[in-house]
């Protein structure tokens, strides 16, 4: 046969993530009965809130379970229950039409850039920062324009970086995290206020990326855009603070002008988001749930603060401020960036004779992430005890 | 704030379902407690074999039930389950390398066109079709070619009229759908084959939609395009003939050449399917559930020789040949033409007085389907029978 005629599209040519072939390499590991410590994933430990895979079985169980489509944008009901965590929050009045249940925050992420950018338009992105929004973007044929936020800007962005970038190269979007992932750090309140603003008075597509909103360590629990504007997007998920990164379930705050088109676009590349998920999500949003869900993000403040106690000891240095999520971002010491000449290699050691994971940074910073690794205490106090204990032991080998 | 600085993007500008505003229209007369038959969605009304549903309870009522991220391209266990399903049906070899699970054919549409098609790559398009390729398509700003296959040609569309078209227009894919959807129309083994075959020796790569394989009402299950090359992307679901629309869960065979494509993007698009229906899902292969399956087929069998026998009572004519999936598409006699100008109309009127919704050809045939209607009789015999009643009187009151 013809193969030869066919070859893939130049933007499917998405760079591979790291991650992947390291969770590939701990299941093989696994496979073989290797106690492997995976510090790699971003999936919390603990699953969704009772209630909610109560209701989940009670909806399988019923005599006739029937899952049919919903509507495009989610269920009323749900859309109504997330509206109301914006006033539990945020102390947002949001109407459910504005709510568009997604799947996934991936679902979000594709149908807001479709609905927002054509092709050519120029999207700024903080680097280090989620390596999909770049992938997605490139793939929609949308230019992604690099916006340096790593460790020289102690891993900030502002208002006065973003205008200065904005001067050389007009930017049509801009996304920002916050938490951020990998770093964890925070943009602050009066921060996101005037960023939020700027882009509404600038013309500049905000899109604010508020997954890991909960999972914080300090008073506040994230700032939302909307706060400030609501020419931003706001993404979100229930993935992180809920624990139910396999439900596929997200969701989108859309600006009025955006809202007819996100709606035409979702009932073809999406149909609507998983259905039973949808029925048992609402659950998400009793105290009960939002009572575990905080113990939860109790028990990564514990085992962040492990982290943080033992930081010289795991010879880690320029570190991201880890205000909140569940990561750690660093720069390994300069013997071990000696030895190993970039943290791939030094992964891949560890992996290998520590028979610990960790994630070097290429995923998240093409420039300069070969010198950093991100680790995810999502994995739990003990986990995460046990792979300092080992790290420590297997950077002492190195020389 | 500055809202008039911003405005969707062009390629989000699809245009809107008529069958989600009836479906809306349909919810909003069924809570002022009018009894309405909706003949519209296709939706199977049996819901999920009982061993799926079963599977999900059990799983959900876990000790600890978690659902993590799964592979980007499912469980290694749902793809062999899936491969098993080819040597079942279509005698067919694939190894689970082959076989990307995906968040409903939905997700395998979106991976699949940005995997094998750039920005203006030409894919032709047998109209009428279901409208979700033709929107994903303009949304990732490849050009759609129109290729009429309607009543003129019996609803087929062969290996000749193929190479016409692309005599005239060179194209780089081609989307065809067996059975199809508004029609139910199946594309037949030899052409099948000789498509395929055409396809590969020229560089066109054939997209498959076998979603309806399994709801027919002849000898033959389904013919796939892999039974004659594997260039083609077979593209395939849980929602239709196991019943599970809303559970999100489809599939997808890859080109040797487009998989790392795909699961580059993967990751990235959707991250990975839904885990719990994933876990489930392996159920659906078992002998009881696609006996349960079979007995659903049984039953749209008996409804469609139903709706076969009212044909001249309902005053339709020039119908698609039914031999597959859940639908009929026909014409309204000229009087009732006469009457409305056209289906929007006439099934608008005939939703508020007769109360049964049918669906106006328009969002499958941008050309003759303002002439034309769908109706599904998933909604089951009952339904259906009732249906036809009303319609029957509802028409005799045109003149």
């Amino acid at each position: 046969m013809a193969t030869s005629k066919f070859s893939p599209s130049r933007r499917s040519a998405v760079p591979r993530f790291q991650v992947m072939d390291i969770v590939g390499d701990v299941e093989a590991m696994k496979a073989q009965d290797y106690d492997v410590i995976s510090l790699g994933a971003g999936e919390p430990s603990g699953g969704a809130p009772a209630a909610v895979n109560r209701e989940a079985a009670r909806l399988h169980n019923a005599d006739v379970p029937i899952f049919n489509y919903t509507p495009s944008l989610g269920t009323r009901k749900l859309r109504e229950a997330i509206a109301g965590h914006y006033r539990r929050w945020y102390d947002l009045e949001i109407g459910y039409e504005s709510v568009a249940v997604t799947t996934g925050s991936s679902g979000a992420f594709v149908a807001s850039f479709l609905a927002a950018f054509d092709v050519g338009d120029r999207v700024g992105l903080a680097r280090p920062g989620y390596p999909a929004y770049r992938n997605i973007l490139r793939a929609l044929d949308v230019d992604v324009v690099d916006l340096p936020a790593g460790v020289e800007s102690n891993f900030r962005f502002d208002v006065n970086r973003l205008a200065e970038c904005h001067a050389q190269q007009p930017l049509d979007g801009l996304i920002l995290a916050s938490p951020n992932n990998p770093t964890g750090t925070m943009v602050p309140r009066e921060d996101m206020r005037q960023l939020a603003i700027w882009c509404a008075e600038n013309g500049v597509r905000l899109i604010s990326d508020e997954i890991y909103h909960g999972i914080t360590f300090g008073e506040d629990r994230g700032t939302s855009a909307w706060e400030y504007d609501r020419n931003a997007i706001v993404i979100s998920s229930f993935s992180k603070y809920w624990g139910m990164p396999g439900w596929r379930l997200g969701w989108m705050l859309m600006p009025e002008d955006l809202a007819p088109a996100v709606s035409g676009l979702a009932g073809s590349i999406s149909l609507c988001p998983p259905a039973a998920g949808q029925y048992a999500a609402i659950a998400a949003f009793t105290d009960d749930a939002y009572a575990e869900a905080d113990a939860e993000v109790a028990e990564f403040a514990r085992t962040r603060q492990l982290v943080l106690d033992n930081v010289e000891r795991l010879e880690w240095r320029n570190a991201a401020p880890a205000d909140g999520a569940f990561y750690y971002y660093a720069q390994p010491s300069k013997k071990i960036l000696n030895h190993y000449g970039n943290t791939v290699a030094y992964a891949a050691d560890m992996l290998q004779r520590a028979h610990v994971a960790v994630i070097p940074g290429v995923d998240f910073d093409g420039v300069e992430g070969d010198q950093f690794i991100r680790i995810s205490f999502a994995a739990g106090y003990e986990a995460v005890a046990r792979a300092i204990e080992r790290i420590v032991e297997f950077n002492a080998t190195i020389d």
